[in-house]
């Protein structure tokens, strides 16, 4: 088509997957930069869950000013509403959703077996029933990819099995086994079908998939499903399984037991984690990557995280509180409206309250990883305040 | 304060209410400009709805990207909720709302009058049950006078009776009379008290009280009521109780026979219309101002305004429609999204649904408004395609 030359040239470089660069180590944490089809993302990094192909009440405009490097799509949900063949055929998840840049999606399974009573689980995968028409529903590791393929996210998940919390020895063996072996089968039909996304084929870079490392609570198991999970070879892996319910003290436990066992030179993605002060303390374990709905549910739920601790911004003591919500936060919120606002809109039910309470919410998580990762860049650690 | 003397200049200029300039005029349409202590508004002019203050679902710096000039709320919801003392103290309703435009507020009656089953109404004023927890409340030209001053909008309501339709000849000859009984007692408490605003005194300009024609459907009504309002004197005038279900042919013709009585050099605010179409026929009949939750309600109900005409976005026929919302349209929303998007938010009951639909259909209200004056500018008459 070009008549310089230029589209010939891309055609012809092989695609790759994602990149990681390490910039900056401090102990154990790490500021990276992740190269993907579509654009950077500095690490560590936050990741803004958007469900359904939105950030519930936040236009896209407005995360970019946040700057939100990447987003979070959930596979089951994008699966059941709009499907993955619309997105598909309307050019993938970010044309769809008209956001140009990173977008992650997971695999589907950690929503299909939130559904408890509607599941039935096999070796060859999970039959489900949609929560919401109760329409029946099949999810194997193949089909997981080719959700996932069709949505087009840059980085996409190997279908594996979230163990329960608490579960016994034996349930958690053979469920990290099961894991391993979908592990396998999820590459497999990955690398047959990486070349279907519906982006343009000269973006240099294909979409990369990740590994998932289970093995509950137990710290040998989790050291041996990183090790044979490595050795299936994956550009990045996550820490699945955990946020389950278990003692956060826990959590950071297992963490510190699993990163060790993951390659230095790979992103490292934890899942489903958690608050401000967390997830600055998990990547000074040396996470790469999180995600969760927290600043976005707990805002829905008038829950502001603040440089001053949490304010829950119903209570009657802020009704005429002429201040911003967090006198340190720059965000476009605390900049332009008081307390008193902010919760005559939440008392009175009005959809700004969400909108606000989200935008505010998400600038302070993304500020938090920000400051983290210049403190990383300074050989501080990993603080942010 | 001011060493330099600037501020005493400005306290011993004695403040005056809005100021109207006629810029064009073609037929009987008009292009003004309204000169407020909360900046300038190009008439005609389109003033959406922000009930209790806000806008359903848009950040008032959309607002003002979208180029709205005046907002409109509501007083009886705002006396409600937060309540008027808690506006007041927090510096008005421009401070509250973070809204540095102008502001219209109405007088609460056409509200109270909807109330039906929860009011009573006496030559003192109306008591009414809230319709969020059946509290008792009483609302008087006086009382309402007082609650828009504490409101403290640049633009107040006189207290008015809006008649309901149909009416016999008797019952709206009373209602008329009640009404022009209503606007002196308005008139004489907003001028015994129009400088207990919330705002600062040296802004040069008052709030000011526009009186309301009531009169149904009988233009010889109408036209003594325009008459006897204007003896009583107001530096604008609106034409009330219409858009009450009686037919849009009814309602042109009462607005047709109501502005020739109304003078020349002051605004006129035809209250809660309307259509697209509608707004730019009422300019071309010489009204200055118009308010309606139309466009906004219409929104979260995903209708659209668009130049092709109105557009039905849950319909199942845009599921897989990769063209803008309306091509002609240069806002946020039609730049960036499709109509698949737009109708899969619709579709799967997410926020950003209303958010962006509500900017859209704000968007071509004021697009329509603003291409209907540069036309009376040119000469046209008020013509908006």
């Amino acid at each position: 088509m070009c008549p310089c030359g230029f589209a010939l040239l891309f055609y012809t470089i092989p695609a790759v997957s994602v990149q990681f660069h390490i910039e900056a180590t401090s102990g154990p944490a790490r500021a990276g930069r992740l190269i993907t089809a579509h654009g950077e993302i500095e690490t560590p990094v936050f990741m803004p869950v958007g469900t359904l192909a939105s950030v519930k009440g936040v236009p896209q405009d407005t995360l970019e000013e946040l700057g939100v490097q990447i987003l979070l799509g959930n596979t089951y949900h994008l699966y059941l509403r709009p499907g993955v063949e619309t997105v598909r055929k309307l050019g993938g998840l970010h044309r769809f959703m008209a956001w140009p840049r990173a977008i992650l999606t997971d695999s589907g399974g950690f929503q299909v077996f939130s559904l408890n009573e509607l599941r039935k689980l096999t070796e060859e995968g999970v039959t489900f029933r949609s929560h919401l028409d109760g329409s029946s529903h099949f999810f194997s590791p193949e089909s997981a990819m080719q959700a996932q393929i069709g949505l087009g996210a840059d980085i996409i998940m190997a279908f594996d099995e979230c163990t329960e919390y608490p579960a016994d020895p034996a349930r958690v063996r053979a469920s990290m086994e099961l894991t391993l072996r979908w592990a396998a089968r999820s590459k497999k039909y990955f690398e047959d079908h990486k070349h279907e996304t519906p982006w343009e084929p000269n973006l240099g870079q294909t979409q990369s998939l990740f590994g998932i490392v289970q093995g509950s609570m137990d710290l040998a198991l989790r050291k041996e499903s990183a090790e044979r999970t490595i050795e299936i070879g994956f550009p990045g892996y996550a820490i699945g399984g955990l946020s389950v319910g278990e003692p956060r003290a826990r959590t950071r436990e297992v963490v510190e037991a699993t990163v060790e066992h993951l390659p230095a030179d790979r992103p490292r993605y934890l899942m489903g984690v958690g608050t401000p002060e967390e997830i600055a303390a998990y990547a000074g374990l040396g996470i790469d990557m999180m995600d969760c709905v927290l600043p976005t549910r707990a805002a829905r739920h008038g829950l502001l995280f603040t440089s001053e601790g949490k304010v829950s911004i119903k209570q009657a003591r802020y009704a005429s509180d002429s201040a911003p919500l967090d006198p340190n936060c720059k965000c476009r919120v605390c900049c332009r409206y008081t307390r008193a606002y902010l919760r005559h809109l939440y008392a009175s039910n009005e959809v700004l309250a969400q909108v606000l309470n989200t935008i505010h919410n998400l600038s302070f998580y993304l500020d938090t990883m920000r400051a983290v990762r210049h403190s990383i860049l300074l050989g501080r650690g990993a603080r942010f305040s």
